[in-house]
């Protein structure tokens, strides 16, 4: 007697995650209790990379998800619907659910994870975030007996490759882009990645694992990488900084420990160059943890692609069919409501508090073009001084089509006060432009 | 309704235990279901640095084991007895284990999960590998739909501390472990450490959950780093390489897939500077995965301590606790067997089939010491040349002691061939001394 799969899906992922289940010499034994029931297709006539009997694809989702034969529903078709209202009423009906899909649970996981905590089902999202890493897991059992202060990451393969390129080629961000999308690593329309959108839904994901609450994701301050110049690499990298974006998720101390704040936040951030995340180069995702008392953890490895996300996806249905192997699901409460493994469930009954991004500390990098003029840089100093804005260094480091370039990076300073600061800096005459401003980590 | 836990030791990873159960804010809400019920010592009076109440406390440490009321069993002994010893009776007596005992899991795994699998219960052990790098538990669960390749790590911190040091300060052997053992991260009989045991034990354990079958942990070829000087390290580092103490299982393609043959070796190996292990450094572990189809992924962290190990020792409690909340032990197959889930457990039917060391091909490091003589680089090449040994470098490095010193590296050679090329080469005149051979990746 196999487990009954139905497939949403036969893309990158769904074809990866067909070949692995086709193959299932050398992996774990339950892998052969596994079956492919039905496969989920927009069209049935397109040529694929796995083959699968006729009778298996249907372009009817809908009847998959009703089919009173399988018992977990995989959604590997992307994007925000028919996801949605697939894998609720998969849900509806009895499915366990595995979904490599960051923008519907970011977006609707609440939703989610309530419909399946009321029909007694489980939903499992590894390969969601980090393609093939283990993090989702991990932080759900491994790391459950921490209090998790951070979680950072590099978690968006196509902006780390163009960044790793104009660090390593001194190349513009327009052509990098260019030559990733005709390299496959960029799609067609880059917003979702180079924006930082797909970063902070995965890092609303994250938060919401590892501080145990919802994460408005609307409230995640996001910038992405377009705005980034071969310069500022090339001046960060003097300075020893690499700029990576990352995913930061932070605990922020407060007296009552019972209601901490966080701060959620996706940007291009410069690295000091022997931070751990500062060498995750090319397509590699890498999630560090930091928990009280593991310290810290890092989790690296290819973050997308057909085997890395197949792996991840596989490996969940794996994880539902031990569940269903020794009987445990469909128990039961006392009060007859579902009951779920507290450690695998994902409900979550509150909102995590999350602090705008203007009141947080942070250091700051600046660049401004400004006349060549000796008096100018104490004039920069005086201005940041007046808003308590004390300084690491400032650097004359060049000069630019007949300007002056100046370099500040500030201590962890008010956002606030940086940015009066700046208003103020603006207006000195002999100020031509503040080029560039990014965030130190 | 809580859970009792028992508790063998009250060591360093006890008390970090203990001081996690007694402080569950801000962690997993169901860490308030835990309550420490009885705790095993070997003396009443010792300070501690945890508070427990005295009735809490016995010397009587199978009165713990046998006691119905106790649910999960925690070992934090160390040591072969009366851990095993202790650990069987508890699992006779239906209880789940929780162990972060290397040694007895690497020696007696087999006879403990057999006796675990005849008794319905659960024996998790991340603690036992990795400190709180959660890797036991991926390769259980968020791996398990791969076909693993291969697993190498820095799993023995007190090693990758001294030979961090020594390259650091191109210090001796001696005299950094003279100092780890005054700053507590060597202990006073090194030997399990600097000889290779604990990381052959760790090895061990990592290639039977990788791979799905028992390892005899006599077959492991295991070398320390006794042998490793401040000259090894500096011609190394000149080389372009970081000597670092790896646990390593590979996969060995044979034709006929069903009967893959396992290589399992500890030893220092010559590690490229831009592989992800070698930039590991301190007491940090590290531990590198390749699978099929996820591709590398690295798992980094503390590999020791109280902290670290608590945290994983406290997360398996935790699960173990999940399966209990609800009602996922005690299940029975058809024939009234127990019935485990098959990924959480870790019975295995055979053994793996591991190949010598000496039947292997290996990448070598030699250094000669010789006499200054124009014809003695030509001899050796020769000889290498003779048992197909090829060639990456052959370097005068420099005097030492009126003596020339020759360092070659080889290509990927059979062990066998080049143990013959070298005893050749011992019998030319003007060959001083074989001063040291190591192996590169």
């Amino acid at each position: 007697m196999g487990f009954k799969v139905g497939l949403l899906g036969l893309g990158t992922v769904g074809a990866g995650t067909v070949q692995i289940l086709q193959n299932p010499a050398q992996r774990h034994p339950l892998l052969k209790e596994l079956e492919i029931h039905r496969v989920g297709v927009r069209s049935l006539d397109k040529p694929r990379p796995v083959e699968l009997p006729a009778s298996c694809l249907t372009t009817d989702l809908e009847s998959i998800v009703t089919d009173p034969e399988i018992a977990i529903v995989v959604e590997v078709l992307g994007g925000l619907e028919p996801a949605r209202t697939l894998i609720l009423s998969a849900i509806a009906h009895g499915k366990h659910i595995v979904t490599a899909n960051k923008a519907v649970i970011s977006r609707f996981g609440e939703e989610i994870f309530q419909a399946a905590a009321a029909a007694g089902v489980y939903v499992l999202l590894e390969a969601a975030v980090g393609g093939g890493i283990p993090v989702i897991e991990p932080l759900k059992q491994s790391l459950c007996s921490n209090r998790i202060q951070s979680v950072m990451g590099i978690i968006n393969g196509t902006t780390n490759y163009i960044l790793t390129r104009m660090q390593q080629e001194g190349a513009e961000f327009d052509a990098v882009l260019d030559d990733a999308q005709q390299l496959g690593y960029a799609e067609a329309d880059p917003t979702a990645d180079v924006d930082g959108l797909d970063a902070a839904d995965k890092i609303a994901i994250l938060a919401s694992l590892a501080y145990g609450g919802k994460i408005d994701r609307d409230a995640i301050h996001c910038e992405g990488i377009r705005q980034i110049t071969a310069t500022e690499i090339s001046y960060a990298d003097k300075l020893g900084y690499s700029i990576k974006l990352l995913g930061i998720a932070d605990r922020l101390e407060t007296p009552d420990s019972a209601e901490d704040t966080l701060q959620i936040r996706v940007h291009p951030t410069l690295l000091p160059k022997a931070h751990p995340l500062a060498s995750v180069n090319d397509v590699f995702n890498a999630i560090l943890i930091e928990g009280d008392p593991v310290g810290q953890v890092m989790f690296f490895g290819r973050g997308a692609g057909a085997g890395p996300t197949a792996s991840a996806v596989v490996s969940d249905i794996l994880n539902i069919a031990a569940l269903l192997k020794v009987g445990r699901d469909g128990m039961k409460q006392s009060d007859g409501k579902p009951l779920l493994d507290p450690l695998l469930a994902c409900e979550h009954q509150d909102y995590c508090a999350i602090a705008p991004i203007e009141t947080l500390n942070m250091r700051f990098y600046v660049r401004f073009l400004t006349q060549d003029n000796p008096g100018i840089i104490g004039r920069i100093g005086t201005s940041f001084g007046d808003q308590n804005v004390s300084l690491e260094s400032v650097v004359q480091a060049g000069m630019r089509d007949g300007h002056a370039e100046i370099v500040v990076v500030t201590h962890e300073v008010p956002e606030g006060s940086f940015r009066q600061a700046l208003a103020q800096i603006e207006a000195i005459p002999g100020i031509a432009q503040v080029a560039s401003v990014l965030r130190v980590l």
